[in-house]
């Protein structure tokens, strides 16, 4: 295995963009190699098979979707309401929309982990522990809600960012900051309008 | 263009199993004739292209994503109410999660309408009046909620079902059902708990 760490990356942002544009199937050690414009043979030197690579994809894809240290100290400054929890969603949903390709390619992992059973073992725990990381993360901001309303979120918004991605003409710019703001309105809600 | 419309209809039944278990990629004419044990060269009698083949595959879907008639008149019965519509929510997320290939098959199909426009507006036009029929069954159904309640349901519970079928292990059983209860209740919730 070679081990030069920025080749080694730049191969891995080669493949998501082969994932998310050619699908699960397109993702050749051959087309990395010519998405990444390297020589041929090169991705064959830096993952054991196509297996290390799907695994490899999507730890970096969780990385990249990750929000840098200023957007995170700005969402912990200030008063932290409804309005704020509304404003963290409008980043969030933005955010991954912006990395079309990476999302793109997530779902096709998603479709990949039901025929590689070590992949679906790796996706379940980086998908599991993030979101106990922002159940986690809610449950020290001060946000209004409870882990519930983090889970009906992600569901939400997951949904909404498939949509605006492979339909986008599904809803408008405008009915989707909506949904958001609905979204979290009312996954805050801890009781219905009938009383439950 | 033959005309069997029974052979027609098991072709793409096929083409559905083709679709969710190779990926995209991997739904040829050649797949779909061996999947649904019929001679080599049946598929291109039917359809006049892969664009064509996915075009149908995807009415299919939706056709037998559809509940029973006895279904939706046991819905229509008795009292509407909050219970009521969580009731018909379990029931559709165990529908659509039943008809496991379909489901994949569709998100197989929402990735590849990024690379063929005709797909892509079929699928848009669907599914924009799938949401439509859902929103009008709703306003007169006399259940509680909004149309905006029937829009967060639709997109809560598409995730929770993609969760279920690509990564079962990130939700128990018990989470998925208690999460529709969630979901349920509060899309009905017109105000948060922090007043808005």
């Amino acid at each position: 295995m070679r081990r030069n760490p920025e080749r080694r990356q730049a191969l891995i942002d080669a493949a998501i963009e082969v994932l998310a544009r050619e699908g699960a199937r397109g993702l050749t050690f051959r087309a990395v190699d010519a998405e990444a414009a390297v020589p041929p043979g090169t991705a064959s030197n830096y993952f054991a098979n196509r297996d290390d690579l799907f695994t490899q994809v999507g730890g970096r894809i969780y990385e990249r979707l990750l929000p840098d240290e200023a957007t995170i100290a700005r969402g912990r400054e200030g008063v932290q309401d409804e309005a704020r929890y509304a404003e963290l969603m409008h980043e969030l949903v933005d955010r991954v929309s912006a990395f079309n390709s990476g999302y793109l390619a997530l779902l096709e992992l998603r479709l990949e982990a039901t025929r590689r059973p070590e992949l679906r073992a790796v996706l379940t725990k980086r998908i599991r522990e993030d979101i106990d990381a922002n159940i986690g993360y809610h449950a020290t901001s001060g946000l209004p809600g409870d882990s519930t309303s983090v889970v009906l979120l992600y569901l939400a918004l997951n949904w909404l960012i498939v949509e605006r991605l492979t339909l986008p003409d599904i809803f408008t710019e405008q009915e989707v900051h909506d949904l958001v703001d609905a979204a979290v309105r009312r996954s805050l809600a801890s009781e219905g309008v009938t009383g439950g």
